[in-house]
């Protein structure tokens, strides 16, 4: 956990002004760059010391057994890690002969810097070797938005007081020795492979180093490639390959005054295809054009991207300044998350670390593409397509499980099942409503007619087809959707788990629709009239089961008879629940380790009545432990809508700081891409009340008493439409284009290009704030004000 | 499977006339001889060809690690897998130097009986090597009762027409290779472990080889020792050691009327505690006590022993001589899984082979306990001793699970659980409730209040704390047991399964009783009346779930309004359902693996009415597929009560020749020692009506057409009741001793010593048979009668 403020609050950067050792693994993760298809952690540009070194590529894992005491029928035989590609971020510097180490001598000063808007990490320290010798070294590192392959830094050194010999070896390394450790006990820590690359080919030319290599197993093959600018006075350049990588290494003497300085351009690429010269070209290629570039070049085109991506995406907050950098932080990661994957996953930690062995989840399509659509929608195109893509895989494994359509994988890197633990996988079914959920959002957000027709279409009609064929009718003619896992972790193998038979009704119903409009494609894919009716007939016949004595909904079938959790003798260490309780007995339990039916009253919202929202949410806000990270957000926006506003606020203040305070105590392998997500859900989504269904647009602002502005853009058709909301009233604004119609606290109307419709904002309801278990209440929010630096 | 007829009908014995290699493992199995300490499988005397060799000693296991894919709190880091020890079996053979081999020249006759009464594994040879050397071999194979540690053979070579030049080696052998695959794949087969035995300690001397091993995890250690008395025509006999082993060997000419005859005793012993000189000192003073006996002294003591087993234990049947044959067949391998065991668990394929690793589950408690209760109660006494030396384990299983008292391993060797996948393990709670049963069962059918007041009241006690904290109290006072797994594996998780619920209930109530009838054992277990008014109140309050619109009990609760098995599209090649269909789907669905509402009819029949176990009978019968073999002797035994006869005689056809005719494919690895017991549940639960609760002991007797008698004895508190059954009536005898009091049909009766009490059966109620799932039906029972050879 990262209890002091090691972060200082600005609204623009993320700035650490001292280095702590303790946090080190931490702020990796926090200061990775990525542009969704390379991504570098934090790490210290001399390697040591570090927390968990890491450099991905999005897409190249290696396979791993997985183990079994008895075998199982439709259980995966082998997973999938995400490896360590060669590091390309290494420059080690020796100062008279002693390695530049922070542990080592005198760190006079550290600062870091990750600049949202310029997309670069900058760093600065100043440092006096055990022998005396000091020296001043400043970085600027960035991942390329815009050549998606390329990484570059630029390094500099220099003397502090007397003259100083330095040696500067910048260096492309693989197969890098992992922590001892990494991978075992937490489950959610990916599993450690020992060297998993295989060096294929090497090359040195000038000051240039290449490197090939293959796993083993996956067949994957990866090239990377440096080639560096050195300046600097007289300096003495050698280059040299070495099994596992190379580097090229610069020798001065520098006076005061004097500096050497070095711009290391890399390049990565990899393939499961292409061939040995085919990938080394390919790198080579994309390292010329960067050149090409040049250093100048990369940061202007780096802060343009971003230019263009604050302009339509920037939330900007009035009250809280802690909050004001938080969003952006998170709107920053996301779209690293996402920005250039270009058909492959968003894994729930991006390419910030190897936590949950690099696999995406169904957070990415419940919350981060929720984001990205208004936000930067190609990227949820790009995301969806890989979920296209993977379908042959998904209708592979549905055809073994003996259902029709597809079933995605619950945790993936290529597209197969890699988990090995049914109940919290197989049987969580909703995922592929959430992709369904995700793909009809895009499309009814840009209006993308071709995506509609081909990837929607594609998605929609397989997974309505895997529900049909998962549920069935009773003697009553209701359809039931049994033994399935809803979102809660916390119960599992359940019958009509409410957010699951939701959100398969609205993908049945979005199929059939989809098949209505688009009649050719209906026919390629085999849907006749009989298939889309039974799919409407099931969705309109979903069960959704419902507590008359408690007047409350039962996330599934039976959970409000169950046994309330005894939250009065857990203690406070015994969090999360999985680490050291039996899921035997967490199952069949009342607790919640995230929001489930409060869940679907966020994304199925019509479907409840405003009483059912306040008392359903009442109900489960005792129960919920919050032992995940997709839950805070959740809460704040149907607190939000409820009427909780303080409560929704100090839920928006843990999602915003999941990663900045390490409040899950594994920020250390990888950021929260999905609670960063929620940052922005629980902004737009519930001080905004934004909410988003078939072509309707609709709000319902009402600010905490901590917030006196938000306001932000949003995407829909292409148009940007801005919504700036005060705690009196709220303003609606189109710059230009066609009118939109939306409606602001259930009222309708028509914001035409250049006309501002204000609209006051109604008192919210006054309800007695529910409570949590003991023990995980939220920290409560105070707002950090102030005219931020 | 042994489709033919490879068996010979006979009452005594059990002949096999010919060698059919494609059933050699399962013949393996079915001529395995043990003691319940020891255990050798009938493996050729030559050692090959052989299906699985296999000699094991009860207890002794080697851990292997317990691979995942997601580390789960409470999971076995490690299993327990029994092991091959060493193999003091094998007696080669040369003939002419040519290796006696079955696959080669010509076996012109070979034959093997096992005999129920003399407790020995005959074999005679007659077989001419490829160069024309002829030789009758004839071998008797025993596996000593009296003296747990012994085994010995008689192994005689003869010539069959001209002189033969013969060399005979006896060896002791381990670390045998095992054949590949032996545990992968198929979650029946237990894992193979390369090599387990490292070898301590060797020596030789005349003509005997010792032999002390250790393992390398689990830290057992080891010893076995043979000797030999060798006779014949001026042999000359060598002896020599090796690594893993040593032999001696006899060679001599043998001319048309002479013979090389030799005796092999063969000792073993182990211990997890004591020192090399003492496990070897321990062997060799068993050797010495087996050659004071001599091979004469041994078949004596055998025969004296079993003619004393079936003395009180035979039954006897009328009409089915193959069924006849099957019952002790049966009743000789349950005696000889649990002899001899002395704190020891009964594994579910007892000594004669691998499967299942080895391990013991709940059906040795629910069926085997059951059977040896009337017949060997010093084997049931034996069996609950090491549950109660277990209980260390089970209380650190039970903490570990947040559960007050004993949570008793799903399977294991040595006490601790050894199940990877709890939903079918940790959550099958039911055998807390098994366990506590058999020990109510058998202080109920002995008296033995030392049992009851000591081992018996440790475990009623904990089991009971156990089922009151995983049971609690719903709003309106009923106690429930949720999220469990009961007797049907293909359903799982679920609330309220009325098996264990209605057991759970008889262990509270029993509990609650010893602890009032042994106060001063209460109080040292700290039971207070609070806590034992607690396990009553918990017990009446038990929630026994029922679906009035189908006017059935659900076997959990919504279990009948789940979708049914798709039978119809089920072929018979998709059975067994768990090597072709997933868990999450069999879960979900009304599909019955094993008697699951059937078996609680059984065991806790008096809280069902006539009426009610008539409907549920005949609900159940088409949902299950009785893929497990711990299915048919129960709805053997309902069916018989709810005047099913015929279908009745099906069943106990089906688990009477379980193993005879390999109906589950995989006797290869180990005779199921469950339904064995389960041939005599049927007999006697079935068509005797047996049952047994709180000193009541009840028959309903009626024969199926097939059968025209049944008699058999029952030791009650040490005397021996005698029932002898016909299609008209039933005659209940007591040779001596105090009246004992029991019902026929309903009517109480007492039966006094020398006076036979001769009752009327009624007619049966005449019911339609209840349908199977397509392709499930049971084989019709055809009786082979006339007169056995």
């Amino acid at each position: 956990m990262i209890k002091h403020p090691v972060f200082h609050v600005e609204p623009w950067s993320l700035r650490e002004r001292a280095l702590d050792l303790d946090v080190l693994a931490q702020t990796e993760s926090v200061f990775a760059l990525s542009n969704g298809h390379l991504g570098w952690r934090g790490n210290l540009d001399e390697g040591e010391p570090h927390g968990l070194p890491g450099s991905y590529l999005n897409g190249v894992y290696e396979e791993r057994p997985l183990g079994f005491a008895e075998a199982i029928y439709g259980r995966p035989q082998s997973g999938q890690t995400i490896i360590n590609v060669a590091n390309g971020k290494l420059i080690r510097l020796f100062v008279d002969d002693e390695p530049f180490d922070v542990r080592y001598g005198t760190l006079r000063s550290h600062e870091r810097v990750l600049d949202f808007r310029d997309g670069v990490l900058r760093r600065r320290a100043e440092w006096v070797s055990p022998a005396g010798g000091g020296v001043r070294v400043s970085s600027t590192r960035l991942v390329s938005f815009t050549q998606r392959a390329i990484a570059a830094i630029r390094y500099e050194v220099e003397p502090l007081d007397g003259p100083v010999r330095i040696a500067v070896q910048s260096e492309l390394l693989a197969n890098e020795q992992l922590p001892p450790g990494t991978g075992t006990g937490d489950p959610r820590l990916g599993a450690a492979l020992d060297r998993p690359l295989t060096q294929e080919f090497q090359s040195t030319h000038d000051h240039a180093v290449i490197v090939v290599h293959r796993t083993k197993h996956s067949g994957l093959r990866i090239g990377a490639t440096m080639d560096h600018l050195i300046d600097g006075p007289d300096p003495r350049i050698e280059t040299q390959a070495f099994a596992d990588g190379g580097l090229v290494a610069a020798a001065a003497v520098l006076a005061p005054g004097q500096r050497l300085s070095l711009i290391k351009f890399v390049a990565y690429g990899w393939s499961g295809v292409r061939s040995l010269p085919g990938v080394r070209d390919q790198v080579w290629a994309a390292l010329t054009a960067a050149r090409q570039t040049g250093w100048d070049g990369l940061l202007a085109d780096q802060r343009a991207y971003l230019d263009d991506f604050w302009d339509r995406a920037d939330v900007e907050i009035g009250g809280d300044t802690e909050v004001q950098q938080a969003v952006r932080f998170a709107l920053f990661h996301v779209l690293q998350a996402g920005a250039r994957g270009e058909s492959r996953p968003i894994p729930a930690k991006g390419l910030t670390g190897s936590g949950y062995d690099g696999h995406a989840f169904w957070d990415t399509e419940a919350f981060v593409l929720q984001v990205l659509t208004f936000t930067a929608p190609d990227a949820v195109a790009s995301a969806l397509r890989w979920r296209r893509d993977a379908l042959p895989a998904a209708l592979d494994r549905a055809a073994q499980l003996g259902l029709a359509g597809a079933a995605f994988p619950w945790r993936t890197i290529h597209g197969e099942e890699c988990s090995g633990y049914w109940p919290a996988s197989t049987a969580a079914f909703h995922i592929n409503a959430d992709i369904a959920a995700a793909a009809a959002g895009y499309v009814d957000a840009t209006g993308d007619v071709e995506f509609e027709r081909d990837t929607g279409m594609d998605l929609l009609t397989h997974t309505a087809r895997l529900w049909r064929s998962l549920g069935h009718h009773d003697a009553q003619g209701r359809f039931h959707i049994d033994g399935v896992t809803g979102p809660d972790e916390y119960s599992a193998i359940a019958d009509d788990n409410i957010y699951t038979n939701l959100m398969a009704r609205d993908n049945l119903l979005a199929a059939a629709d989809a098949a209505e409009k688009y009649p050719d494609r209906a026919r390629e894919l085999g849907i006749d009239a009989e298939e889309s009716a039974s799919w409407r007939d099931a969705a309109q016949s979903m069960h959704i089961p419902y507590d008359e004595a408690l007047g409350v909904h039962p996330q599934a079938e039976a959970f409000t008879r169950h046994q309330v959790w005894d939250f009065d003798h857990t203690s406070p260490d015994q969090y999360p629940l999985l680490l050291h309780f039996p899921y035997f007995d967490l199952y069949r339990k009342q607790v919640v380790k995230q929001a489930d039916l409060v869940l679907a009253m966020h994304m199925c919202g019509s479907q409840f009545t405003a009483e059912q929202k306040a008392r359903n949410f009442d109900y489960y806000e005792p129960l919920t432990v919050r032992d995940s990270s997709l839950s805070a957000c959740t809460q704040a926006v149907i607190a939000a809508e409820v009427g909780h506003l303080s409560l929704a606020f100090d839920y928006l203040g843990e999602a915003a700081m999941m990663d900045l305070q390490d409040l899950e105590h594994n920020t250390s392998d990888g950021l929260h891409i999905a609670s960063l997500a929620g940052a922005w859900v629980a902004l737009v989504g519930g001080f905004a009340g934004l909410r988003h269904w078939a072509g309707q647009v609709s709000f319902a602002p009402r600010l905490p008493e901590g917030l006196n502005r938000l306001a932000f853009s949003l995407l829909l058709r292409g148009q940007r439409l801005r919504v700036e909301i005060t705690q009196a009233s709220a303003r609606y604004l189109l710059a230009e284009g066609e009118p939109i119609k939306i409606s602001h606290h259930g009222t309708a109307l028509t914001v035409e290009a250049g006309k501002p419709q204000r609209r006051r904002i109604p008192e919210a309801p006054v309800r007695p704030q529910p409570s949590q278990p003991k023990g995980r209440e939220p920290a409560r929010r105070r707002p950090v004000s102030g005219s931020p630096a």
